[in-house]
């Protein structure tokens, strides 16, 4: 039988959070396709070699007109040109250095066009280099490429990026009496949220041995290890980090998640110990171990919720020396009503709720309509 | 050599929005494994068929204890209980029926935690069926399933959800000039941002017969052709379609995107007209075509970006007449300065910008120091 490790000593979150941040550096960049970089953080800043546009062509839908024909022309007096019509991004033909819009321009079918409004010289028309010279920066290094950016990147011909390689990450689960694995697909799919690649999800006999069997993967960014960490006979989580690597960190103050745990196996890989009990295994994920792999990936380590100050519909209570992660829902504009905690409904309160609010260590809460900050779930809108 | 089609009448956004949204129903359902069924659409409700806990469980990880026996205990009163490590989830061992949480109980090794506060029965247990009983509503359809849903799922029991299936899209790519093509890849990245699925791109001859060529797929939920919406000689999209089925919108007030259109194959599968325009592309997919596959996929067929209220750093001036996307960037925590339009400077403004304003059909634009509505891009975050 194996001796029970004590309770462990607390740290603060604000503390660990900077542990856990600094335990994860940057990964080296890889090529990718720009077809398949949606998403893709740039590991460089990109800049325009040739100019935008390449060559004077229409800036909108229309037809293509000399401005010198257009002079005088009114509703009163409307002129008729030569019809040639063009499509935006179309080059200008010769003989003209304007484009009459599609909605001022009234074909007179077979070869003629009314123009009721005189244009200037170059008006609607996208002149070489006005858009952009060669040189201008196009995406800085760290964005996080969105759809316009594959567009906008392939308009200047590249086919491919240089990007932040994806971080690999082990899932090691050790069941303890729950008979269905809940973390692991709830953190696989916290991890590709994140930009990361699940190599593996490791099912082991909660025992150190079993635990230290898993902790020296290679061609892995970081193992999480989820179940054992708690103080029960049973929990071999910490102990078995230590034995084959280092434990820098074991017991955070923040709830769910306290007995969250932090160190790096003998191969220098980054080691999470996750709770086994599934609200504090999400919340370990979110304010622990998900930084890391956002950080690995070139993304921002911050909380990936957009926040909002709300108003308190009723008074959060929360223990001193500990920071509690508080459900809320939201009603109205800025309403936010406590729902009973994630201690008390666990994952229940996560799908129930619209976010939470972090009530800090030296906090014992909030009163009714005190303002505070609530990080909101996105309902209906993002993944891919 | 064929005969051009007239400049559309042009339908107000609001209207063409409108048709849109009708012309795209909800996607009959699918099963699909839970673990892979994050970012889903649940296609009915679930309720929970179990209790939950199943058994009376630990809370927290703690110390199993008799309340009974901790009366009296105190900080200058500790007293010694029999020694019951217990971990979040488990279950509540015979004779206990109280936890004292990890970081009020001390060890004393081999057998004994010291108490030094009294707990009242059933304190830090959660008693069967306390979480949720039979019957309680876990997730109402329409949700889109995050991380925490899996979970939440999983440990109701279930291992398949129903969903909606997702939309096919087939992109039908007409360049005209241009070499490179940028509006297939980067519509491709619109439409799995949205939950579709791209069946292919099939790129056409720029005639009325290439382009009806690819308008009768089977096994696809919606058409995107790209290019040849203008009113150019060479524009034979509206035509095709209104051969090969219905033109039923061709021409809307909104710009980047006024030769948008709208209309059904033979077949009856919704076709929608986007620009070949890069800037233009862009926003007939945002505005129009994008909410088609949201809503086939069960989504919220909104904008999916987050907006606030700002006020203009400057004066925003639009044309009566016409609905314009304005690209802004933002400064300080709520001005928005308006950037060169769509029109001059294409997918550059869409890199560059913030977000963006639109500025209605009615209104000339915006004074400085007006309140408006700006739709923000996300910037490294979500994804996946």
């Amino acid at each position: 039988m194996s001796r029970m490790i004590p309770a462990p000593r607390l740290l603060s979150l604000d503390e660990a959070i900077s542990r856990v941040v600094d335990s994860a550096s940057r990964l080296p960049a890889e090529t990718a396709p720009l077809l398949s970089a949606c998403h893709r953080v740039l590991a460089e800043e990109i800049r325009l070699v040739q100019p935008i546009p390449i060559t004077d062509r229409a800036a909108l839908d229309g037809f293509a007109v000399a401005a010198s024909a257009t002079v005088g022309a009114t509703s009163y007096n409307p002129l008729l040109l030569p019809l040639r019509a063009i499509s935006a991004g179309d080059p200008i033909p010769p003989g003209s250095d304007a484009v009459i819009p599609l909605n001022l321009g009234q074909p007179q079918p077979p070869d003629a066009v009314e123009c009721v409004q005189a244009l200037a010289p170059g008006e609607n028309v996208e002149v070489l280099g006005s858009v952009a010279a060669p040189g201008a920066l196009l995406s800085a290094a760290g964005t996080q490429l969105s759809p316009p950016h594959i567009g906008m990147l392939i308009a200047a011909g590249l086919v491919s990026v240089e990007v932040i390689r994806r971080p690999i990450v082990r899932i090691v689960v050790a069941p303890g009496s729950a008979t269905t694995d809940i973390n692991g697909p709830m953190t696989r799919a916290l991890v590709e949220r994140d930009g990361g690649v699940v190599a593996d999800t490791v099912t082991v006999e909660r025992s150190q041995q079993g635990i230290r069997s898993a902790l020296g993967a290679e061609g892995v960014d970081v193992v999480l290890v989820i179940g054992g960490t708690g103080p029960g006979t049973d929990d071999h989580a910490a102990a078995a980090l230590s034995k084959a690597g280092e434990l820098a960190i074991h017991g955070v103050a923040f709830r769910p998640g306290e007995t969250s745990g932090l160190g790096r196996a003998q191969n220098g890989v980054p080691v999470m110990l996750l709770p086994g009990s599934p609200a504090a295994c999400l919340f370990s994920y979110e304010m622990l171990a998900g930084r890391a792999v956002r950080r690995l990936g070139g993304r921002d380590p911050a909380l990936p919720y957009r926040s909002r100050v709300m108003r308190t519909a009723r008074k959060i209570v929360s223990a001193i020396g500990i920071t509690e992660i508080c459900p809320v829902i939201c009603s109205g504009r800025d309403m936010a009503e406590p729902l009973p905690s994630f201690g008390e409904t666990g994952l229940m309160a996560a799908v129930a709720a619209d976010g939470f609010v972090i009530v800090p260590e030296a906090s014992e809460g909030h009163p009714r309509g005190a303002s505070v900050t609530v990080y909101l779930y996105e309902r209906s809108c993002i993944g891919g």
